[in-house]
């Protein structure tokens, strides 16, 4: 450890190293809240940087674990086998290019700020995951994220033009979406397991008509979950349906009482866009009136919708701030059983004998579904277990996935011997060890050794 | 060679085995018509089948390359370093699972059995390539096969839930669009340089409504594609959207004179679907109008536009027995930059003082470029050459790129040089050698060594 720091210390510029972390407290952990110290933080101000800190790692075989903002939910940018914690927040460069109709950017670029750039030249990058505002568009490639409107638009993977590297040799590569063996699509997803971004050039569109803004409410959650069925069956793509049971919205009522919800039993959140968004508005109308919403709302008005998509954006934070422990889970069913899902999270609720809600996005059939203990003890983490194996068989027996929206990371490690057996595991890690011989970028993270 | 023939012969259940290639002359060749001989060549009937051929081959160092139906246009199919051609033609199995809305099928079923199956159910599968009719989903998956309607509804890639196979090694393996590292896209577009698919379950999504077909021909190329342009300019997506000029117009009546299409210096074959069907091809009625075409017809009747398709379909096979030799590139551009491109491609058949035509997925701004000789001379390749050269500086001029809409295989290695440096070329390669440590797998193809 002394001689990881002195290495360190010796290598990189001062000013930028630190390695007091009762000083640098959020690099300690992410959104998942698992402490790991790492020996050494350092803020790359280059690719240049990010080359020299590898290479360095790797000569003296000191794990580099990526930083974003530190938002995502599975423990992935954490320090988990110590090393340096390399942030690329500074690294933050937005460049859009309107004619080419795509924007070039650091990975430490933040994933609304570049919205708001492209906006400024009619154009659009769709993938927006709720913490948009927050995350990085490198934490956002790491993870592959999605979004709200990623049922419409896609995820985060579909809008690489190309992206330039170090790999674990401390070489750099630059990749495009025609590389073969989609290595492209290798890097992105990877976790900081195998590449460390330094810029990034992302397909932009155009930015979509504004549709309209539709909130509806509902005295049953599973009426609300039936109308997004009848919705998706129509062949309609909203390109935002948010869906929130009563508790969830009590979490929020709680959280930001300056921006209270009326309470209700369920409540849809769905926006359009486009050169349809007017009809399809009209006809969600239509759909949500004959299964007798107790509020339908249709609005254009900008400020009103940001303050709805506020609320939703804030969910992840109101549930966890409602509870001692949450134990967050993530489940996908065809659209057409999202109704039977909805009425099992509801009996889960009422029968567990712990607090039990789910929100997600429904155009998708997701839903993050949270069991949460008013205080920590043995036997509440035994219940918030057995519910959570009695959601994963209710959605596999709906013809679902237990998906994987956030990562592997370190808090979903497990869950990849259910799915895949030991030669197939055996192969992923080959493809891991192959670029990364040293296992220096990022240890401990998707594979159980 | 008669050492590979031994084994082999010993090896493989007989009567499913051959050697003599003069009464397998398809097996020598793909749709490239570079003509390589095969050692010898084998019929797989299951996946048991396919984990012992790998086994043995990989035993005695013997190329193993996997063929479907040899469509494929960059010979990726063809036996370039000799050894085992095993053809999955014979693993043609198609389970429609209406309920999950997937398919499972085998690697040698073809592509439109899999949708007129699909479609008995009221389901779907939208990734078309030309050559639906004939070409199998394993050759599919092994190019990651794009299509008619790749715009609206992506490519194979978009539509796989999971796959079966074998791995180098002989072992067998299973990878689903959830494992780590992208490791089914890896795999899907690897061109069999990595694995061998046996069993593959496709996504399915609702038969769209059917819309309208649209035929409109003008008098200027220039003009259908300012056409294309102006309709992707408004938001509308066009389930498939095909452009040709005149001269791959007067290709196709050569071809297949019972169906002959008006001359015209243009046309687009345009169709929409979904729910907002209807009301978009009245959009594309007025655009079209608005450009003065020489002919436009809005039809409903499918064995109408069936004909009209069929006349796409064929294409390419008409434009290549227009000539003795066909240089055939693959370009793209942004929509509103394809007038521009059109153009130069009639520049280019105007002064080149050879045939040149085009016609692509006009919707992607995709063009297929053909260079045309009437016999087989060096001078008549020096300016297809220098064609291509300018074809290739003014698409990327127009911020365009060099597609590799139809793989690497060998028709573009070198190709991948100009694209991509040394550090990056190295990265890729030693992907395929950690997942292929014998080489065996179809070697040859996308890495010039």
């Amino acid at each position: 450890m002394a001689q990881t720091k002195d290495i360190l210390e010796k290598a990189l510029p001062s000013g930028r190293v630190f390695f007091d972390f009762s000083e640098w407290h959020d690099y300690t952990r992410d959104a998942a809240e698992i402490i790991h110290v790492p020996e050494a933080l350092f803020f790359a101000e280059s690719e240049a940087d990010v080359i020299f800190a590898v290479r360095v790692c790797r000569e003296h075989d000191i794990p580099v674990i990526f930083r974003g903002a530190g938002t995502g939910y599975t423990g992935g940018a954490v320090a988990v086998e110590g090393g340096l914690m390399l942030s690329v927040e500074r690294m933050k460069e937005i460049h859009i290019d309107a004619d080419a109709k795509s924007a070039i950017v650091g990975p430490g670029a933040i994933t609304g700020d570049i919205l708001d750039k492209a906006a400024e030249h009619g154009l659009f990058y769709p993938p927006d995951p709720a913490s948009y505002r927050e995350s990085t568009i490198g934490g956002n490639l790491a993870e592959n994220a999605g979004g709200l409107r990623c049922k419409k638009y896609g995820v985060t993977k579909d809008y690489i033009i190309s992206a330039r590297g170090v790999n674990a040799d401390g070489n750099f590569v630059e990749v495009d979406n025609m590389s073969p063996f989609g290595l492209c699509d290798v890097l992105i997803g990877s976790e900081g397991t195998l590449f460390a971004f330094t810029e990034i050039t992302l397909r932009l569109i155009d930015l979509p008509r504004p549709g309209k803004t539709i909130l509806a409410t509902f005295d049953d959650s599973v009426k609300a979950a039936r109308v997004v069925a009848d919705i998706m069956a129509t062949g309609i793509i909203p390109s935002i349906m948010e869906f929130m049971d009563g508790d969830a919205i009590a979490c929020t009522n709680e959280f930001d009482s300056a921006n209270k919800i009326q309470d209700c039993e369920a409540l849809l959140l769905i926006e359009t866009d486009g050169v349809h968004g007017n009809d399809e508005a009209v006809r969600i109308e239509e759909i949500c009136n004959r299964h007798a919403p107790a509020l339908l709302r249709l609005t254009t008005d900008k400020a009103e919708s940001e303050r709805l998509w506020l609320t939703r954006r804030n969910l992840s934070n109101a549930v966890k701030s409602s509870a001692a422990v949450k134990t967050a889970e993530d489940v996908c069913v065809p659209p057409s059983r999202l109704p039977e899902l909805v009425e099992f999270v509801k009996e889960l609720h009422d029968t567990l004998g712990i607090r039990v809600n789910c929100y997600g996005h429904a155009g998708d059939g997701n839903l993050h579904v949270n069991f949460l203990l008013s205080e920590d003890t043995e036997a509440g983490r035994a219940i918030a277990e057995r519910g959570v194996s009695e959601l994963f068989d209710r959605t596999l027996a709906l013809n679902g996935t237990l998906t994987g929206e956030h990562g592997i990371g370190i808090t979903k490690k497990e869950f990849l011997r259910w799915e895949f057996d030991e030669d197939t595991l055996r192969f992923m890690m080959r493809l891991k060890r192959s670029l990364d011989t040293g296992g220096v970028f990022n240890p401990g993270k998707i594979f159980s050794e």
